[in-house]
Formats: C-alpha cells, sequence, structure tokens
C-alpha cells in the first residue's frame, strides 16, 4: 500500500531562507543564536546563510561574519547557498567548516526561468553546464539536481510529470558531459501548485523512469497543503525534505503580501515522529527554537505548532 | 488502494466558530455581510450563530438579531448549535429559517468533558439521554452523533480507537432508547491531536464496526497537520467536513496564544478541486470571503490560500 520510510533526514533551511526575506535588518548574533539552537535539536544539516551579492540580497551581507563566528557542531552538515563563481569561492574560503557541494539546479517551467533568472532554459543549461564544471574542477562533488517549479508555476501555470522529466534528462545529460555521477534529485514546489495527488503522480513517474536514484522535496506552504504534500511523498518512499523552522520564508511570487514560504520543519517532524518515522529530533527543544526565531524576527511565523505545543508536552502534563 | 469520494460536503461554521472567539466586539452587520457572501460560493451548509447563554459568550448575544435579519438563499441548510433547552427553543422560534436538527454530543475524553462541561461522562450520557428526548418531544430529528477529541486531548493525552467506539456506543444506546435512528458520526480532532495514520487507525475500526453509518470529521489545525488529516479521511472515504472560512476560529485549548482552530474551508476545497473531488464551491469567491472575514476580525487569519491566491487565478493569468 505504501513505502513509507523508517527514518526521515531534515535539512533545516530556516537561517539561510527566513532571514534574508525580512524587512527589518536581523542582526549578526541573532542569525547565529538560531544557528546554534538549531545544532542542540538533533538535526544534522543546517543550511546557514547565502553567498549572493549584498546589494540584490542585503539580508546575506553579513555572510561571512555569520560563518565565522558560529560554534560549529561535531556532526553536522553545516551548508550554504551560492548561484555563481564569486559565491562558490566565498563558499570555499570557509571549507574547513562548511559542507561544500554543488548542484545542478534547472527549473522545469520556462516562465519562471525568464522572469527569476532572466533566461531562457536553453541558456540556463548552457550556464548550469559550465557551473558544473566549474565546481568540479575546484573538488567539490556535484551529486544532485535541483528542479524548481517541478509541480506548477505562478508564470506558466501546471507543470506535467513530462515537464519534470525533460528537466531531469537535461541535467543528467549535463552531469554525464562533466563525468560526475547523480545520486539525487530534488524536486520543489517553489509556488506551492503540489497536492498530493500530482506529488504521487509526478513522483511516480521519475521513480519509475530512475528506480536507483533518490528522490528529496522541498516544499512550500503556499497554499496550506504542504504538510499533506509531505505524507504524500513519504508514501511514495521520499526520506529527504528541505524545510525551515517556524515556517521562516514567505514567498516572493504570491499574490498577496504575508504568504507563507516554507514547510515548516516542527510540523514535518511531528508528522513523521507520530506515525512512527524516526527523525532523531528532540520535537519539544525544536518548538522553542520556533518561538527564539518568532521573537528574533518580530512578528508571528506561520507554523501552528510553535503556538499549540507538541502532543508530547501534553502527555507528559496528562500523565 | 483508496476510497476517495467523488464529492465532498463541506459544513461551514466560520460565522459561528470564528466570531465569538475575537477579543473585540464583531457587529451583527459584519457577521450578516460574512454569511451572505458565503451563501454566493457555492456552500450549502452554513452554521449561523450559537444560541449560548450571552453572559458566557457575549460574542452570541445579537444571535437573534443575525438570524433575523440575513436574507437566506433558497437551497442552502443555515444551522446553529446550542447545549440545552432554552437555546434549543430560541433555535426553534427560527424554524422556518434554520435547518433545526439535533445530535447525541460525546466527548472520547473524560479528561476534556471535566473540564469543558464539567461533568463526568456518566453524567453526560445522562445528560444527552435526555436532551435526546427533548429534541424529539419537540419533532428536531436526532440522527447525528458527535464524538469530540476522538483522535487526543490535551487533559488526557491520546484516545485509543476503542475509546471512540465506547462513546460511540453510548451515543448509539442512547438513540435506540429515545426511539431514533442514527445514520452519521461525526468525529472531531478538537484539540488538534489528529495525524494520518491515526485518522486511518481509528476510522477504520470504527468503519469495520459500523459499515452502514457515514462518518464526517470536524479537525482542527491546532498543530498544522489538518490537511493531510482531511486527505486521509477521503483516502478512508469520508465526504463530509466542517470547516471555516479563513480559518477562523483558533483554539482556546491551546498551549499559547495565537494557536490556529478549524481546518480552513478554502484550502480543503483547493485539495478536493485539484485531486477531482467536486465540492460545488466557487474557490476564487471563497477566497474572497476569506478576505472579507480577515477584514471583518481586523487580522491575519491563519489561512494561507487567501494570501497566496488560488492556482486557477495563476492558471488564467498565465494562459
Amino acid at each position: 500500500m505504501s513505502d513509507l520510510p523508517a527514518t526521515v533526514e531534515i535539512h533545516e533551511e530556516g537561517p539561510r531562507e527566513g532571514f534574508q526575506i525580512e524587512p527589518g535588518p536581523i542582526s549578526t548574533a541573532d542569525k547565529i543564536r538560531v544557528i546554534e539552537a538549531l545544532a542542540e535539536t538533533g538535526i544534522t544539516h543546517i543550511q546557514v546563510c547565502s553567498f549572493v551579492n549584498p546589494r540584490l540580497v542585503p539580508g546575506w551581507a553579513d555572510a561571512e561574519a555569520v560563518v565565522s563566528d558560529f560554534n560549529a557542531k561535531p556532526g553536522i552538515a553545516y551548508t550554504a547557498l551560492w548561484f555563481n563563481a564569486a559565491g562558490l569561492e566565498r563558499a570555499l574560503a570557509f571549507r574547513d567548516k562548511l559542507h561544500v557541494t554543488g548542484a545542478i539546479s534547472l527549473t522545469a517551467s520556462e516562465g519562471f526561468t525568464r522572469k527569476n533568472l532572466n533566461r531562457s532554459h536553453a541558456e540556463n543549461v548552457a550556464a548550469m553546464r559550465k557551473q558544473t564544471a566549474l565546481h568540479l574542477e575546484r573538488g567539490v562533488p556535484v551529486k544532485r539536481i535541483g528542479v524548481m517549479a517541478a509541480f506548477g508555476c505562478n508564470y506558466q501555470g501546471d507543470i506535467t510529470p513530462a515537464q519534470v522529466i525533460s528537466t531531469i534528462e537535461d541535467g543528467l545529460s549535463i552531469a554525464k558531459e562533466a563525468g560526475t555521477e547523480i545520486t539525487l534529485f530534488s524536486l520543489a514546489d517553489t509556488m506551492g501548485w503540489a497536492t498530493p495527488a500530482r506529488i504521487e503522480r509526478t513522483l511516480g513517474e521519475v521513480r519509475s523512469r530512475w528506480p536507483d536514484k533518490d528522490i528529496a522535496l522541498h516544499l512550500h506552504d503556499t497554499r496550506g497543503l504542504a504538510v499533506a504534500n509531505a505524507h504524500a511523498g513519504m508514501r511514495m518512499g521520499v526520506r529527504q525534505f528541505d524545510s525551515t523552522v517556524g515556517g521562516l520564508g514567505g514567498c516572493p511570487f504570491a499574490g498577496q503580501k504575508g504568504a507563507a514560504g516554507n514547510i515548516c520543519t516542527e510540523e514535518l517532524v511531528l508528522l513523521c515522529e507520530e506515525m512512527g518515522i524516526r527523525t532523531g529530533i528532540d520535537l519539544d527543544r525544536l518548538i522553542e527554537v520556533g518561538r527564539l526565531a518568532e521573537t528574533v524576527v518580530g512578528h508571528q511565523l506561520p507554523s501552528e505548532l510553535i503556538h499549540a505545543g507538541s502532543l508530547d508536552a501534553f502527555r507528559r502534563k496528562a500523565a
């Protein structure tokens, strides 16, 4: 009936996704406070910053300061995000502290590629070909293909499984040419178009085409269906998810202000742990980090769970 | 694999649930504006008020004024809520305008019954026996058993399927004694303890015990899992759901202020319609009502979808 996994690996992206979208500046010290608190929850992957142009993304002008100053905990893969050669070099300067890996990042929607990157899909493929070669030259492994807008697009509408498969094929041919082996496809619901049925259909087709590859999901809760979509993904055997504590993030592509961003880490952990799927994460500690993040950004975050409290906390009181 | 229904019937409870919990008073005219706007969306069931003690629930002191003054649309069942004989009589005064039906309302958690009603379960059963007889005497049909806290309780912890079944049995024996036939069990996740796995287990046991009864779900999004739980319910064949537009409501039993209440009607409709399950509801109109409700209460509502916009709206723009 279902392929529910025994364990799920969660990649926390709250610091990176959350702190760049806030209108007010978040201090370097507060960013570090959240990163260090996350490290105490049992999370094994934390994306700590973006190495991007500070003129375009002023919220990450302090990326170097954050990475220099946080205390790294052994056993945790701290990651970062970058989009070009300059960003890669900035990440490589922290090679001892950061887990530096590359990805072939493509978009299933030509409309979104044009809007977001001001490129055609073909131009994006060419750029990724160059970037993949550069990563490998610098000794950075590239084992992942990321597909943005894999379930639909605010600018182009519905995205079919065939479009996702064709995008992955483009990524695989870049990888083949560069001589690197892809082990993971990461499918992103960048603008919140996924539904459980769409997850089942797209993942079903991808999985039957490439049964030996792992699939990760990067889900957004733009329209409230992210947890249902995560559950559908788990039922299809997905064992790796990106998420953000408290639901930090938001969506710059939505129709109105105040739209939700990524799936909340703590709701994903609740879903897993209550169904017997291990995450290795202490949910009560994580909820405390969500509340800390809410204090840091200074407004209510989308996570319902940080306001309601965990079931275990109530179980302990009731016992 | 699954018993997904072809159609789902949604019972809108936003006006009743939402307007009593707000700290500021909501004007009678605003309540009516939301009720009349809901009637234009295709929704067929709208709960418009509570006939409760105005000293205890000042937000519904104007129940009579609301029911007198809204323009009823033919084909819509307008309902109300009450807890005692006085409330029943107040509802019956509007028998021409309201769809007046009764329910045997019990709670699967003794802890919650004591906390919420200040009664033992046995005392509650006795009260329901009296109330059922009274409804039938007054010509009000009683065909529904409601089970609150059917998936867990902040005061008692986990609730097993056996506890739900035993509660339903108590309800059925009240019905039998009163000479009325029950056709529907309504299971409420009053404090947000349900998970998809728990929905499957509890509904599976109830359904195999009473295969000829319909099951409705009243879900709360207290911990962010409501949409995933609704999907699990649909997969078990559930065709009737309560919900509130915009996620109006909130939870008085949660650990902190700002906790979410009922599942959002528009997210439930999105889930259904995108999976080919008909609701008869115009989602774009419903989203407009969610935005109206947000204006009326004067603060951001939990619904993500009213801030993001429907997929159809973006499809039309993209086309």
